[in-house]
Parts: structure tokens; sequence; C-alpha cells
């Protein structure tokens, strides 16, 4: 192995590959990038197992010359080094070591056998399944993944759904207390279910250069596959069957606020100081009470009370009522919604309400879902 | 207590002097912010009794109007309300709750007895012992406080050993294995030797504005004041006697090399990143090669090795030796420099190396001292 590369292209290889690379990883192998040079590209693999970054740069004859292929297994210390290198680069591979000269400096990484690196179940990557936009891809997964559960107790909550039947795709994710969930209609057409760890779903648009299209290839049952120009991006499904959720999301209600989706999240961010200083049982929370007017108000023993009116711009159904939650969700949800004006849809007090955009794009309907918080009244 | 403030002055002097206050403190009236507000000023203070920063807002009828005066300690959530909050913000004390009153919003914090608040000793800030210019201060700082020990093995050597005889102003930091020191002709006159600890300096010049003097009064022998324009700082000063460092300075050197200051930083840290690769004995260490040319190199078992010839520009005296250091030490000493070229001063493979600017300004002499490390010769 031998080649010649540019400083800048090696270096978004390298970082985009070493994102999932661990300090510690019971394979020490994993602790390394695998490093495949042919005559047509320079391939770069880093995993931790559950998720696993290729990255290829093509051998055009200007960023990259190769006069030898061959392939390693690189200590993560290469990526400190050739950030620090001059711009034009030389690697050699002489047995498992491969040296990097770079203007004065000749570094000897001591490497491993390529040939130990895990192999990774292959997905076919001839037909996409479903393609997205990046910015769109990005889009679904902002408004979604956050609502998934961070606790081990129902492993399949931490996951989003991804039901694609026929052109119309549904992600949900509910960790129990609140639910997420966008339905769109795609141009392409399939049959699918799955669930996508939350987390790989959050590292991959991190990942993404959104410039890009993102292909989706779901035809592996335990793996689910992203190409994303250079870079492809495979991670483990969750296994097991994802609650229904349809049922849980109320249909009709008994009032339906319009409200300026800035003005409510600023008020809740303000009240949020004070509902969330306390460390008791009613930690984060804080009261709406519509009755002409609406307000926001939470009240902490040790710490003090706040209140902030809220201006909204319609009120339609029951004027009088009181509902109480989290405020942490409601920030989550309505950061989410992006749009300019939401509706609060209610149904009860005991009962979950609904945040949505007063005016659903054609081709995308999004729902965020929050249930209420019991409180002793006040 | 009862006044008019503008946002932008509350938040400046809120976030100041909330940089000291800890999340828990063993006196919990310590993690609130002391408010006294009188006919001239606003005073907020922070403490966690080892450091204090108060900070004064002038009522100038604009910014601040005061209809009533008093004091009361504020809960720390004050700082994020009044951040959230718009720009015109009214404060009330009613017994001891607070009420903040900004656009729609309304917030009632408790607070506590300021009565209760710890008393700190009076430091006469009549007359300064000392007066820097904002950068100047910062610059004497930066250039000594990152070599003080962090370990509590000998507390001593946490501080900065201030020795002031005369015109003469002498800082030195040194954790035993390296040392800075700073000399420096003053305009003042004092005759003062005190020791004061590395982090409250370091802390007081990411919160000064280094456009004001920075006034240092020294009057009190357990504590230090600043003033920095409307701040004040006030650390607790080390006990114990700093040790004597000047006679550890070797003044006749066998070889001197001159050298790009920046050069030699950038192959200090691309060695960096295999000296520091394993966790042997030998961690993070690098050898100096000069005969000739001047060459770094570092051999770690497990990862590999590289070298790296750095030209200098002249060499005075030996031309062949070797010297082993920690590499960290050397790239924090060349940081601290700042200038363009440094000298790079040997006496022996087993005594202290010096690197110093290669033209000292008339006014103020540094020197960075850096004990090698004895190994194997390979």
């Amino acid at each position: 192995m031998k080649f010649d590369v540019k400083k800048a292209v090696l270096v978004e290889g390298l970082t985009k590959v070493s994102k999932v690379i661990a300090a510690k990883s019971t394979l020490p192998i994993l602790q390394g990038i695998l490093m495949e040079v042919t005559e047509q590209e320079i391939k770069l693999t880093g995993s931790d197992t559950n998720e696993t970054i290729s990255h290829c740069i093509p051998v055009d004859g200007e960023n990259v010359k190769v006069y030898e292929t061959g392939k390693t297994v690189l200590q993560k210390q290469v990526v400190d080094i050739v950030k620090k290198s001059r711009k034009e680069i030389t690697f050699t591979l002489d047995g498992f070591t491969t040296t990097i000269r770079s203007g004065k400096g000749e570094f000897d990484l001591n490497g491993l056998d390529p040939e130990e690196y895990p192999k990774f179940p292959k997905v076919d990557l001839e037909k996409p399944t479903l393609v997205f936009n990046g910015n769109q891809f990005k889009d679904f997964i902002k408004k979604t993944a956050f609502a998934a559960s961070d606790k081990d107790t129902r492993p399949v909550l931490k996951g989003v759904f991804c039901d694609i039947q026929g052109d119309c795709i549904k992600l949900v994710a509910t960790d129990s207390h609140r639910l997420s969930r966008v339905t769109h209609k795609t141009s392409n057409s399939a049959d699918i279910q799955l669930v996508v760890p939350a987390k790989s779903l959050e590292n991959a648009i991190k990942l993404f250069d959104l410039d890009y299209e993102v292909e989706v290839f779901a035809d592996n049952g335990q793996l689910l596959a992203f190409r994303n120009g250079p870079t492809i991006y495979l991670t483990r499904l969750i296994e097991g069957n994802y609650p229904e959720t349809s049922r849980l999301i109320p249909s009709d209600f008994k009032a339906n606020m319009r409200i300026n989706r800035k003005e409510f999240l600023s008020g809740l961010e303000q009240i949020y100081d004070i509902a969330n200083a306390s460390d008791g049982n009613t930690k984060g929370t804080a009261k709406l009470h519509v009755n002409g007017e609406a307000c926001l108000s939470s009240h902490q023993a040790q710490t003090g009370k706040g209140r902030i009116d809220i201006p909204y711009e319609s009120l339609e159904g029951e004027d009088g009522f009181t509902i109480s939650f989290a405020v942490k969700y409601a920030i989550d949800s309505l950061k989410a919604l992006e749009c300019e004006e939401v509706d609060f849809k209610y149904t009860d007090s005991m009962r979950p309400f609904l945040l949505s955009p007063s005016s659903d794009t054609s081709d995308l309907e999004e729902v965020q879902l929050i249930l209420p918080v019991r409180t002793i009244e006040s």
C-alpha cells in the first residue's frame, strides 16, 4: 500500500468515521480505523458494532494518487497526526507498520491485521428503498427522535418507529409521557415496519452532508443502511414490536387555542426557571390556565412562584380550563414544530393534549402529544 | 427596596458575581446573590468564601432608577429569569420575597435574610498597592499561572508567588517539574511577598474587563483585592513559605539554540500525538537530539514512533546533545512565550533547560524552566 493524499480530503473522511470509535472497546481492533486502498478508492471504516460508518475517497489522480493497493487497521492517533500534517501526505504500509510522511515529519504507526477486523453483514446498496432530500430527512428526525425514551426499561421505546405503507411514511417516537409523529406522502412506494435507534438517527443527521440525498436501504431485517454522498452509515435495528400508538392520539377536542409559537416558547422558557428549581415531586411542572386569557404559572415551595400571560390568537370551544404538564416536554415540542402558529388542542385536564402546526403543509402532517401531570389543585 | 433597571446592565453584573456561586455549598446562603440597593448604587455580591466578587451598578437615573433602598439575598434562579426578561425590569422587595416584573411576566422569588450573609474582612480600597494596565495584568498571569501545581500535596505550590521589592515585581509559579517566572520593572514601589492561588488569578483575568486598569490592594495579610472598573474581586491568600527558587535557574549553559517559536511548537504538537498515546511510564515524553540538525522524536512501544526535523536559526556552543522531556510542558511554555524567536538553553541532559524570548523587552524578563525526564537510552 502506498499513496499520496491531500490533507483536506483525508481529514474529512477520518473525522467522520472516527465519530463511532470508542476510546475503550471490548474488541481492541474497533479502536482503530480500517483503511482499504484500491485503484478506485480509499475506503475508511469505523465501527462500535452497533453503528458503522464508511467513507470513500475516490482516486482522482489529483487529491489521491495510488501507487500500490493494500489495507490495514490504523490506530486512532492517525486522526490527530493527519490533522496536524502539512497539505501533502504520503502513506506507506510495510508489514503492519504504516509510515506517514508530511513536510519534515515522519510517523511510524503500528497497525493491526485487517483480516481480524469484524466483517459486517452485507447490505445490498444497489436499489434504495427510499430516497430523501437531505434537509427533509434531517427535518423528520428533528421532529421525532427527541421524544424517544432514553431509558433501558423498554428498549423498543428508545427507537423511532418507521412505518411505511405504500406512499405513506409515518415516523413515531414516544417515551410513554409524550409522543411525536410525522406523516409524509412520498413519491416512492414500499411496505416496511422497523424500529431505528433514535440516537443513531440523531448521530446520522450530524454526520451527513445535507446537500446530498439520503438513500435508505432496508432489505436486511437486522441492519439499516444510509448512503449520503461518499458516506455510508449502518445501524442495527431494535428488535421487538412497537406499541400501537394511533389510538392514543385524541381526535375530538373541547378547546382549540391558536397561539404564536415563539411567544408560547418564550413564556415556557421563563417559567421553566421556577418550575425546574425545586427537586421535589412536582419538578418541572407548570400550569396553563385559560379563562378569557391564557396564563402560565408555576409554584415551587422553596424557590417561589412565577406567572406569565400568554397572548393567544384565537380560542374555539371551552373557555375555562386548567392543565398541568412538564414544561420541558412542551419546550421540546414547540422547538420541533418550527412553524409560525400552533394549535393547542385540549380535551380534559387528565387527558393528553396536542400541539400541532395551525396549517399543515400538503405533504407533511405533524403531531406533538403530551400527557398532563396530575397535581393537587391549589 | 424598589427599583427599575435595564436588563443589559443587570445581566452583566449578575453574570459576573454568579461565577463563584457553587451549586452546592455548606452554607446555603452562599448559593444566593447578595443585592444591596442604596441611592448611589446596586451592589451585587457572590462568594464561595475563598473567592468573592462584587459588582456595582451606579444609579444614573437612566439605566437604574431607585424608588426605595434595601437589601436581600436572591436565589440563583434570578440570573436566568433576568436573562430571559424583556429590556425593562422592576424589582420590588416585600418581606423576604422579591418580585421581578418584566413584560407580561411576574416572578416572586423567596429570598434569604441579608443579615445572615457572611461578612468578609474589610479591605481598604483607598490606595492601591499596585496598578496594572488590564492587558499587562492578563499577560503576566498567562505567562506564569499555568505552571503552578494542581495537586494538594504542597498547597503553597498551587499559588503564584508575587515578590515585590521596590520597583521590581517578580511572579513565580512551579509544580516542581517546571517553573515560570516573569520579572517586571514598575513605576510603583512596594515591598510585599505573597502567594495567590493560581486558579483565582486565572478566574480573575476571565472576569475582568481589560479596558479598565487592575488595581491591587494588598494591605491585608489574608486577602488580596483587585478592583477592575465596577468589579471588585477578593481572594484568600495561600499561607506558608514559598520555596526559594532563584538558585534553581541555571545561569551558564553549554549550548544556546535559537529557534522559531511557532515551528518548534508545531513540531511538539505533532510529536505529542505519539508521545502521549501510551499510558506507560514514559507518558508524554519526547527526545530532542541536536547534532548538526535538530530532531524531535518519540517512541511508544504500543503505538509506534515519530520524528520531525526542527529547523533552527543558530546554535552557539556544544553541537551534539540529547535531552528528554515532557512534551506538554514544552508546549505550555512555548504558548506562554508569545514571541517570534526563543532561546533553548541547554546545560546537561540531567539538568533543567530554559526557554526564553531571544530578545527581552526592556521592562519584562521572562523565563520558562523545564526539568528533563530520565529515560533509558535507546
